[in-house]
């Protein structure tokens, strides 16, 4: 564990959820752009608040721990501590307080969170939850990792919960286990990490707004049987083609015959845009999250700028304001520097 | 090749199709039942017919090609090998009948196939698809492997059109290529093999019929889009934990909330056997095609004989006749002894 007062420095990963065909399960983190975190913990005198948030950036997002997205997933974890530590005392029969040299009782903890965030909120890469994720992940460095990324990613769900109003795990499971990862099962919650081999991933951020509660709202509760055939059809595959590096087969998986067709109405240009990238060589991508962020993955870093020109000529054709970003999947997810 | 009037020996494997979650897309071979077959080919003389069926067992099916599975297969692979010829012998810049000493056209090609059928039609364990694939790879075989595996799928699946009156892959495929597959596309048609630890299979056919029509119509054309996504969260998690060696993966994978509750009514006993079988140890199962065969999916042999045993007891308690077998995955597919 890490002595009181001492900051410790937090990278958190942007992450793409929704990865086309795996709505709500397949989604994997990116080296670029990610939050910069520092954490520490104090000894909490008396009924002082159990944690403190300081923004570092120009969003004034909410310092109130219960209503910012890392304070919540942190109250989540300290919310278990007195349990936990309990159950590893009788696990390996000492006190596992006293081994670790860490309070043997939440309500003697405080943390403090510094929160640099470069992922522009609601841009659809995962902003919320990058701070929640690099939170928990942080903290638990604090205190030993008493946590497993399972537990992590069960805290963290609290900041999804706070940000979009669903427990959803498809952007903290990759920002915490990095790489692809599985959501294969919400309740209870079971993360399956995802070999893949290289892939170059172009991400261009249209500077418009899509309410996640609008791009909710608009999909259908039913599908059809057959649709719903072709999806799972291309779900097996993108495993599959993940898992043996066949980047052909993950090119011809990367369909999405349910979502998208809905959604990418919302993102102007998407249809065209699409069809540009893939002229260009991208194997295939679609929305991230629910948008508006678009990504494309590249087999090559040649392929991969092509496409982001793409993304720019077109986007600078209609006038949109956008960013882009060129990068790779990232294979280690939250980072602790210490 | 071989030459002509030389009979050679198939085995064709039973193959189990909608792997639980996987339906339509997810299948594997067995080492138990299996086809036995025999093929040859002559030279055709006049207008005499292209094909002979012989059949070797008591289940009277047609000997009309047109009419048989085996024959409707060969016909389709008979109509493209003159395309092929030419296609080979402009690729390799050689008259591909001279060098490989096989007639020119399919006109001049008849062959001759002895069926006999140890796998029940009817049994949902692939019999038509054993009988389809059998003969195009033995065919194939004769003709000096002319055609790729993908070929020979999809002249095999004008055999099930025939059986079942929908061309569909998913028992061809393992049949074909052993193991377990995933069709990711019917069409166009994509096989992709996928690579599986040792897993034993105990399968029950309780004599009853359960038409592949009345299967099909049951089934609801839409589907809830949170259980879609719910099965393939499961799908997902199948093919990672099959490549992966995972057992447990596999077992918690083994999930199909859309067509299993709406068959197994068609099928005496299912939700109990299923329970029964579980607690004996098995990973997990389900119906076997559109039954009325179960099968069951266990780690070790003895497990799966435990699971042979509950099956038998459950049976034998409501006096439903009924065979087992216990088996393994078939890693080869259709076999040819020549």
């Amino acid at each position: 564990m890490v002595p009181a007062n001492q900051w410790i420095k937090i990278k958190a990963p942007a992450t793409v959820a929704n990865m086309v065909c795996g709505f709500d399960i397949l989604g994997f983190a990116v080296n670029n752009p990610y939050d910069e975190m520092e954490i520490r913990w104090m000894e909490r005198l008396g009924d002082e608040p159990s944690i403190t948030i300081i923004n570092m950036d120009d969003y004034q997002l909410p310092t109130d721990p219960e209503k910012n997205v890392a304070g919540a997933a942190l109250l989540a974890l300290l919310e278990e501590y007195d349990e936990k530590l309990k159950e590893i005392s009788i696990e390996k029969n000492i006190l596992a307080a006293a081994a670790g040299n860490i309070p043997n009782t939440a309500a003697k903890i405080k943390f403090e969170v510094k929160i640099n965030k470069l992922i522009k909120p609601g841009s659809g890469v995962g902003s919320s939850a990058a701070s929640s994720a690099g939170a928990v992940v942080g903290a638990n460095y604090l205190i030993g990792n008493l946590f497993t990324k399972d537990d992590l990613v069960r805290f963290a769900m609290n900041g999804e919960k706070l940000a979009s109003g669903v427990k959803h795990a498809d952007n903290i499971a990759p920002c915490i286990f990095g790489g692809v990862t599985l959501v294969r099962s919400i309740f209870p919650l079971e993360v399956v990490a995802l070999p893949s081999p290289q892939l170059f991933v172009t991400i261009v951020h249209p500077q418009i707004e899509v309410r996640t509660a609008d791009a909710r709202s608009i999909l259908r509760q039913k599908v059809l049987l057959k649709e719903a055939i072709k999806q799972w059809g291309n779900i097996a595959g993108l495993v599959a083609g993940l898992m043996k590096s066949d980047y052909d087969l993950i090119g011809r998986s990367l369909e999405d015959v349910i979502i998208e067709p809905v959604r990418s109405i919302l993102i102007p240009g998407f249809d065209e845009l699409k069809k540009v990238c893939k002229q260009a060589g991208a194997l295939g991508g679609g929305i991230s999250g629910s948008g508006p962020s678009i990504f494309m993955l590249s087999k090559t870093k040649e392929i991969a700028i092509s496409v982001e020109k793409e993304m720019n000529q077109l986007y600078d054709g209609i006038g949109l304001p956008h960013h882009t970003y060129v990068t790779t999947i990232n294979q280690t997810g939250v980072e602790v520097e210490a």
